[in-house]
């Protein structure tokens, strides 16, 4: 199992109180140890920083953690192998282009016996996360040929997409396209909003706390999404198996909920 | 006008020597400042360092020099912007997937009035550019809606391709699919193959010398691809204009030239 952590603003936001305890899960305070990644959208252009050395010990997360990138649309990954050698085309986040936008997908869990057929985009390497993201972006391209239908038609295709994928086993993803972040719950997916009033916030991987009441700006709002929460001073909400958010502006906005089987 | 870098080798290879005497001509020995960008593919695998600073004040860039990646088929881009504004998603190399795998593009030139029917692959930012590299994916999989057709059809068909986009304005390219590195010259490109006997080799842009006879195996062979010379001891080949090699396992193995119009 992996690690998921996304962040979704409606101002671009550093994400490095966050990912300062997020990363020490990759071979210290948790023993994901198989490569790692972050995404950061900016406007419509995305940088993809990945590694396949833990996190701990790579120069990559190294400048990651100095380097406050902002950006309203961050997903990250740090992974335990389950499908797929320790190499970097299994490394998550992946980047494919859709509508003239970029997508990028990040998943915790595992498919079992999933081999759908593709068409138009193709894996590169040999998980099922990336068969998963695959259908998905050839899903949507099949549904709306006319191009982006809207968030909210969106949400509703990605919905019936993702209840059918999280048929064939654990399926925790993160999903943006630089505007929206989805995030869907098999079993481990926490989020938390950070808005006004701030308050302090205390890391539960490491010792290090930030006040946002004196780094944040009134109107700020910032959703945090992880696997496990990461402050243990705030109030994070466990998103309910099945579940569907639709994350804008820093907020979630719309959710969906797959039928029980 | 931009400036590329382009390394295709037989064993994977760090960069370090030549990017130290490319990443200056970012704002220091050449006045190109509006973004850059680097891919390294590690088997299958791809990752694209992407900043929209100039390359003597980038962290990435600082990273890059510091962290040496070792790779087979590497292609970086020092942007001057002619098309597009500064900014992540005009950066080049641009990433896409085609037949399951990462292809990386850049573009030194100018494509006037160069707005052609693309369909499936769709550019993100606004650069003649990256609407150039769309259109050759999408040609690409038109032809070859089977696959991958192996190089030698892979290379015919890109040429009839360059030289139909070349015939819009300067495109001197590189393109890779982690395999084989193509390079296409309108105006400014030149290569260098290093192999056995290897001796010392010493930067234009800075006073550094390497002696590769002391660093590179027997068997090693290395060619690298720029828009300008890198050293001023070593015989770097002029490409002639519409001139399209294909270079594997570090050197030229096969060479395409367009009808002069």
């Amino acid at each position: 199992m992996c690690q998921l952590l996304g962040m979704n603003c409606n101002v671009p936001t550093d994400i490095c109180f966050s990912f300062e305890g997020f990363h020490v899960r990759g071979g210290l305070t948790d023993h994901h140890r198989d490569g790692w990644g972050i995404a950061f959208f900016e406007g419509p252009g995305c940088r993809v920083f990945l590694d396949s050395k833990a996190t701990i010990e790579s120069p990559v997360a190294e400048l990651v953690r100095r380097y406050p990138i902002r950006s309203k649309n961050v997903i990250a990954h740090i992974r335990k192998a389950t499908q797929g050698v320790i190499a970097l085309e299994n490394c998550h986040p992946f980047q494919r282009e859709l509508w003239g936008r970029y997508w990028i997908f990040a998943h915790n869990g595992n498919l079992e016996g999933f081999e759908p057929p593709v068409d138009g985009f193709l894996p590169v390497g040999q998980t099922d996360s990336e068969r998963a993201f695959c259908l998905i972006m050839s899903q949507l391209r099949d549904r709306f040929p006319q191009g982006h239908p809207g968030n909210e038609a969106l949400f509703r295709a990605l919905g019936e997409i993702s209840c059918a994928v999280a048929a064939h086993g654990l399926f925790n993803f993160l999903l943006s396209n630089g505007e929206v972040l989805f995030a869907h719950c098999s079993n481990n997916l926490h989020y938390l909003v950070r808005k006004a009033p701030f308050g302090p916030a205390h890391l539960i991987d490491q010792d290090l706390s930030m006040d946002f009441s004196q780094v944040a700006q009134a109107d700020d709002q910032v959703a945090v999404i992880a696997s496990f929460p990461l402050t243990d001073n705030e109030p994070w909400t466990a998103m309910p198996p099945g579940q569907l958010l639709m994350f804008r502006e820093g907020e979630p906005v719309a959710a969906l909920q797959c039928r029980r089987r």
